[in-house]
């Protein structure tokens, strides 16, 4: 029945006065108008919303909706937000910056930033979970792990970690774990960029790890040091520039059993000897001078590749090719028993969301390019760097290092002076100490750029001036003989046939045919917070003065970006009701990590150092147990109510008996069942009561905003997934951003970071970059900005309406798992399937490739309880769409068995089931108008993991010339 | 057999020097690389491309190749002419212009700014001839002839024309030929725009008709024109703001048989009553300001309605649903016998591309706003205006209109005074004349800005300034109570269901999903040069220092935009070897018409006046005898050899015998028969020694560049197809460009603008605007900046290259029908399948739709001769794509009668043909990587046309709430 609703000229409200802008983005964001929310609350007994959330939400923990509304945080209009945007964005300074370290400026090319970048067909999907539906994003991470091995020349990578500085610490775990956690030293050539050394110490503190830092060749000298040393960590080229040879080192380190880690540079790699090639282990890096400028920080896809002996060890997400069931290849995630939502405190990985659009853009950058277009960026930027070192050893400078990729270190009198020189001319060099300054080359670097450059120097040094045309291209490689790749690289036919702009467009637009997305139907994903990434949030993202600002450039240079992480650092206190934030981690799953370390430095500041227990529900999401882990805590589980709600009880005996070595608490509110529970804060006060601090997990804050706060629940920390309560596009599985907020007595303990100017005194830096992803900052704070305080809250109403009235829908029809005393779920439903499976055998399997069908992505599968679907509408569907989802589940509730199809399938000559090809295309009409074809049919998992193939199939050779035929 | 060619390390070529930029655009815009290129020459049997050239193109009309190429037009890459177009916007002075006069500045919503104008989905496909791949955008132009008809009160409304001048023109000479061609007077309100009289008057020439221009009542009251009076047209409101009631002009003009046309505003007919409520017979206007931002004067889509009695005479594209073979609705283009293609020179209409893309836009505006959106804006509109009218009026200044919309006239002491402070303030005011000025608001004026224009009067009169605060909301309307509106509009579902981002975002993409276009696969549509339409040409053109440009401000305002069109003009001249440009035509057709008027200028210019007589060969494209009655001239057809070349005996013996007054000759070059006739400069030699002009269709431009020329080939006058050779996106059907270039002795002739400062002498306007669709000759700019002259040329070759190879690979299997006397083909081919009607009663048709389940865009039907297919695939598709569309052809030689299928029809249960589905569906298997499933099966055609209905079905009443059910 049509539930279409008059929405016609009386429908809108005229906007309060003449003077108020009329593109506010509350009414386009939120996907019922007002007389439908009116017609949902009646239809579930309420006569107002107030009444509603009266039951939905536990009165003591609500806020005065005067905590978050328009006069604590004003609404923009989207052109009033645009106007702001560009204001601040006039207010980053325009610089070149040489100061490298990892982070370079790079050239999108402009059918990847429009048709991938800006196209939500790529920027707005989740994670692939869904294989038969995601063939074309898991095609391109696999181009990305293919792109990885080939350039590393390692057997297998994954598809992207979030940074290189946290990659870094993964491949030293792994060193720690391959020596069956016995040795516990970990040797870093000195090298090593030092925003990564940070984020090893902390990370080798939660595993009680010596991080021993000095040139690598000395260190391994060390016979004493060696029974010790499960690992080593070079950087090549380092951070200095020089391209040393370390295949002597890596004999070495194999000789007495430790594992080779290399940080990378898949450019130099087009030029130098691959890791995989003088005996590393793990290579690791970041992707992002692959068309991903550096957004003063990130986001970007750090890779991670290593032996094939390694591969069962190896963290982040694997995509790997299985077969479907008529036989036909097909891409899935594979070895996901490897990951923390499996394994929980005994995964090898806590990456939950990654880079995957980031993967996705670099992956493209090298399909685009080729290895030959790879090249000659390389011979570029190499070439640049041998006329900066010719020229300026001409003026009398001295350069620390003969060989080099892109980097050249330079001895100067006075590196302030040279400094000042270089920032009036508009330029950024990198401050190494007080007499050597540093300079990095990238593809962005134009030749008038180059002599501008130069000339600073040639002015330091009392020299006269250069021009282009005295300046000479080198004839040689400033690359060592024996550190020359000669190997191919790139040799499959899917980087050597989409160079020209038409064939990369098509290519592009074919992977995005394959996929379904937000672009086409709801996409109910339980715990994940699928709603509207608006375009207006996005825009600022893409405009370079937001783009090519290097993460550690002097703060005067950046006022625009730190404008945008004040306001929202405190927009994300208001709403939690915290007293401070940061902004540094680059997911959920390392916002735990930053949390809990927070709270073990505060124990630690208290001479608690001990607290090492972490209570933890048996619901909750895999990365905090993991989480717990890293952070050196021990894990205790708590178990639940046959209601779904904590046991109170439980909580208070183990709270007790850990008394004295109790530190934190991790819980998630609302629950993972989708419940406010009314218990929260007295389980705040049992962990209080017994010396911990109480870790609140903020996936599910899209429930809370305006109605209740983690403060006001008890926490002392929390994390936010902005990728999810605050329209960071979740890409395809990435990025995100996983801030922390804290109580004012954890404040002083919030992350550092040494390579920017007063960096604190908090635990060491979390992520490479002060930070985080920082340009996509600018989606939160948009988003918050625009909906202003009052329509932040009322999208935590609707989303909580949404789920209560697709909970009135389905109950009759499902078993409605958990609801609270009023009958009230929170902004999301767990619905039981387990009598199917007993009746009919059906599995919630069945139930989600069904959906399919309807050209609707199923909601998350068997999680956070295995006969269950978690279902999470959000506050963006509108009343049409969640009738619809409503309708077919109510539809295949009879009809699951029906079948599942796929186009081929569809045509394919002879078919042999109990049911019409009709029936199984098309159960309802509203399909023949709007139908998504799988490209695939159901895919079977465990032949993929049993069979492991995570590259691009590789054609011994392309066929040459010859073969065209007239 | 696979053509994959190796492509690996060696293919590409290092760049001549270090500092040569990387990122050239030739190597990302040609399709085949150099070695392939190589390849396809040896296949030929050449051994080099000069070798070819000599054997393709007549060598007496070659030209040098230093005519065009790096010297002459240096070559930008990519990112430096986004450098050079950012430093270009930033001289275009950043004004707020409150001009009017039928152009506003627009806001358009972030979603469709994305997903439709920057979306190469929507802005890459041809006009929908195919209707079975291009459901998609014939339904959203169906949603823009519904809110036509809607707003306007009118039975019918077409899917747009050029702009709302040659509306006008289209509108005076429908009531010219409503009058039999007898009655030769139009009467035209001095309250119409100034640039609409220029074109009014110019148009009328041709038709030897007269343009009466003054008050429209004390016309009409004069019975002594009445006899000869075919038609009126008024403007609603009129230029200087006036709402008046025509009601009873109608009954007049009616009641002596003459037609009413009336010139109106979509935005204000929200309020006002529409023209289809007071009588009138035509309604017609300028749909920019739903969302299509000026751009300097264009494009954007005019639109024009009528009553039902005059459906069969309306111009311009029309869509109609129709039926599929299983009886389905489905869409596509009606009506088109009334079109010049089959019409030719008894066409009522000379549209061929018109502006579907930008009438795309204004569609999903309508929807994305809806009828209460809409309203919304409009109050807010009018609104600014009240109370900029009371403020000013209290100051002392008298307002000249008591009714208005959105437009108020002030009479002042000096208006020169009053302009002055204004452009101090950052503000442009309507000239009108020394004592008055005028003021049009629109959506984008912020209360900011109401105060600022405000302070200006204020400041003037000497009175204090108000701020926001003071001024006072009004609270009546200044619409004439006998002009509201009291109908409704707008209320079919489509513009009530899609009012939030992620409704509006799933139907944009929903729609876009059901057409097949340059982002599938090749679309060798002969000429039309369905090449690339690259990103970065793209960019700037959304930039808002380029898109919010009002079409009349002083020129000292837009340096950028002068130094666009100067440099672009020049480039032109430089190609076709002609001596001015004009830049003002909308499409080719307009161009064509603009060209002929400029020789019969000319003509007059020397006492040639009655001069009319024009040789056409009847190979032509149809809107050139159109374009040739439309300026006055009589049609005289050439004939053709059995050879396809142009009858020369024919061409001189009509020439001798039409001496005194052959007017022009129009000839297209390489003709429409894909070939390069060697005789074209003795055919110009017999058009001068009889004292005619030769105009030349630059429609196939793109065979030529650098090659040959127009003016080498004996032209006085072209017409380009900036929308073809210059890389213009087809937008679906427009816009377009179509500049003319011409000799020295024409150039006094260009086309004037006066509404501009030195109009110069030329023929009177034939668009609105002075550089008719300034903002998209950005596109073309950057086009010919970034291939850089060798670019060009390399471009023309590639395409000749690409059409012979193709013509290679298909003959022996097709019969190739017309070739040059090396065997060879121009830049397109011919194939004509005569043979298999014969044979097996296959029709062109039937190859077209059995092509579509291969994926691929059929090729130019039936045109210029019935039973062939001409084919171009331009140089920007790759060998690859070409051996693939070679090798379909050669496939369904064999099979095109195995079937045509849709997706439905594929799950059909019963299954009746006699070949298997998946025969039918997979004829090979590359398509079960890449499948595109046509959304409807074959449409009819006559059904469609015999039960005409242009609108979206509407749906009497929507279900209020009470339907919702749980
Ligand atoms: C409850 C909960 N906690 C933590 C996370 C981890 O967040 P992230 O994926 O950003 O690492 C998730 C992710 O889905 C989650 O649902
Ligand atoms: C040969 C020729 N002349 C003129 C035109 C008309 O150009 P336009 O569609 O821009 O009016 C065309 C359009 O396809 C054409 O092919
Ligand atoms: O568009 C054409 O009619 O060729």
């Amino acid at each position: 029945r049509a539930t279409v609703i008059a929405r016609g000229l009386a429908s809108l409200k005229q906007p309060s006065s003449l003077f108020a802008p009329l593109d506010t983005f509350t009414e386009r964001h939120v996907g019922p108008e007002d007389s439908e929310a009116s017609a949902m609350l009646s239809k579930l007994g309420y006569k107002s919303m107030e009444e509603f959330l009266g039951d939905a939400v536990p009165s003591k923990i609500r806020v005065p909706s005067s905590s978050v509304d328009d006069a604590v945080i004003p609404a923009f209009s989207e052109s009033q937000l645009l106007k702001r945007a560009r204001e601040l964005a006039q207010k980053n300074k325009a610089m070149k910056s040489y100061i490298g370290m990892g982070y370079h400026d790079a050239v999108v090319p402009p059918v990847i930033l429009r048709n991938v970048m800006e196209n939500p067909q790529w920027y707005m999907p989740y994670t692939p979970y869904q294989p038969e539906i995601a063939q074309g994003r898991l095609e391109s991470l696999v181009n990305f792990q293919t792109m990885v091995m080939s350039l590393t020349g390692m057997d297998i990578a994954n598809a992207s970690l979030l940074d290189e500085a946290t990659a870094a610490a993964e491949a030293m775990i792994m060193a720690y774990v391959q020596s069956g956690q016995k040795k516990s030293t970990f040797l870093v050539d000195s090298g090593v960029s030092p925003q990564t050394l940070s984020v090893l110490r902390i990370r080798a503190k939660g595993f009680g790890m010596k991080v021993v830092v000095g040139d690598i060749a000395t260190l391994v000298a060390d016979e004493s040091l060696r029974p010790l040393v499960n690992g080593v960590l070079v950087q090549y080229p380092d951070v200095n520039g020089a391209c040393k040879d370390f295949e002597g080192l890596a004999k070495t380190v194999h000789g007495f059993g430790g594992l080779v880690a290399c940080a990378t540079d898949l450019l130099a790699l087009t030029m130098l000897k691959p890791p995989g090639e003088w005996g590393a282990d793990i290579a690791l890096g970041n992707s992002a001078r692959f068309g991903v400028p550096p957004g003063y920080g990130g986001p970007h896809a750090a890779f991670f590749a290593v032996t094939d002996k390694l591969k069962r060890k190896m963290p982040g997400r694997l995509i790997g090719r299985s077969r479907d069931s008529t036989g036909a290849p097909a891409y899935r995630l594979a070895l996901q028993t490897r990951e923390q939502h499996i394994r929980r405190e005994k995964a090898t990985s806590n990456i939950c969301t990654s880079q995957a659009l980031l993967a996705n853009m670099a992956a493209m950058y090298a399909v685009f390019h080729g290895p030959a277009g790879l090249k000659r960026i390389a011979n570029k930027v190499h070439g640049f760097a041998q006329v900066f070192r010719s020229s300026v050893e001409t003026f009398g400078f001295a350069c620390v290092n003969d060989t080099f990729f892109d980097t050249v270190t330079v001895k100067v009198d006075s590196a302030n002076v040279l400094h000042k020189a270089a920032v009036a001319a508009g330029i950024n060099l990198r401050p190494v100490d007080s007499t050597h300054v540093g300079v990095s080359f990238d593809e962005t670097v134009t030749p008038d750029d180059l002599v501008k450059l130069i000339n600073v120097f040639a002015s330091a040094a009392d020299a006269s001036p250069v021009s282009l045309a005295s300046l000479q291209a080198p004839t040689s490689l400033s690359v060592p003989d024996s550190l020359r790749r000669t190997s191919d690289f790139l040799e499959h036919p899917v980087f050597n046939r989409h160079h020209s702009e038409t064939e990369m467009l098509r290519y592009i637009h074919h992977l995005a045919s394959k996929d379904l997305g937000l672009v086409h139907s709801m996409i109910s994903l339980g715990s994940c917070t699928m709603k509207l990434n608006s375009t207006s949030s996005m825009i600022p993202l893409t405009w370079p003065e937001f783009g090519s600002v290097h993460p550690f450039v002097p703060f005067d240079q950046v006022e625009g970006y730190h404008t945008v992480i004040r306001e929202l650092e405190q927009d994300l206190c208001r709403i939690t009701g915290f007293a401070a934030a940061s902004l540094q981690p680059n997911s959920g799953a390392a916002g735990e990590y930053a949390g809990l370390s927070v709270i073990r430095a505060y124990h630690e500041s208290r001479g608690e150092a001990h607290r090492d227990i972490c209570l933890i529900p048996l619901s909750a999401h895999g990365t905090n147990p993991a989480s717990a882990v890293m952070a050196g805590l021990k894990v205790v589980p708590v178990k639940a109510l046959a209601d779904g709600s904590l046991d109170l009880e439980d909580l208070k005996a183990k709270a007790e008996k850990h008394k004295d070595k109790l530190a934190a608490f991790m819980i998630t509110y609302p629950s993972t069942f989708g419940v406010f529970e009314a218990g929260v804060q007295d389980a705040c006060k049992i962990i209080h009561d017994n010396g911990g601090q109480v870790y609140l997990d903020g996936a599910n804050l899209n429930a809370q905003v305006g109605l209740t706060n983690p403060a006001t629940c008890g926490g002392d920390v929390c994390h936010l997934n902005l990728h999810k309560t605050f329209a960071i596009p979740h890409g395809g599985g990435g990025p995100g951003v996983g801030p922390i907020c804290v109580a004012e007595h954890l404040a002083p303990f919030l992350p550092s970071h040494h390579v920017m100017e007063n960096p604190g005194k908090g635990i060491d830096a979390v992520a490479g970059a002060p930070f985080g992803s920082a340009s996509i900052l600018l989606i939160s704070w948009a988003y918050i900005k625009m909906l202003g305080g009052t329509g932040l809250a009322k999208s935590s109403q609707i989303a909580l309406l949404n789920a209560n009235y697709m909970a009135a829908r389905l109950s009759g029809h499902y078993n409605l798992r958990y609801k609270n005393d009023k009958g009230r779920v929170a902004h999301e439903l767990l619905i039981d399937l387990a009598e199917f499976d007993k009746s009919a055998g059906l599995k919630v399997m069945d139930f989600a490739k069904r959906l399919q069908d309807y050209g609707f992505h199923p909601p998350t599968c068997s999680w956070p309880i295995s006969t269950c679907m978690l279902i999470e509408p959000t506050e963006s569907e509108s009343l049409e769409e969640i009738d619809r989802l409503g309708r077919r589940r109510r539809r295949w509730r009879r009809g699951a068995a029906e079948g599942e199809q796929r186009a081929e399938e569809r045509a394919a000559s002879d078919w042999n089931k109990p049911y019409s090809r009709e029936k199984a295309a098309y159960p309802l009409p509203y399909l023949k108008e709007k139908k998504f074809w799988p490209t695939v049919a159901r895919i079977d998992d465990a032949y993929g993991d049993m069979n492991l193939i995570v590259r691009l199939i590789c054609l011994p050779a392309l066929p040459t010339l010859t073969s065209i035929s007239v």
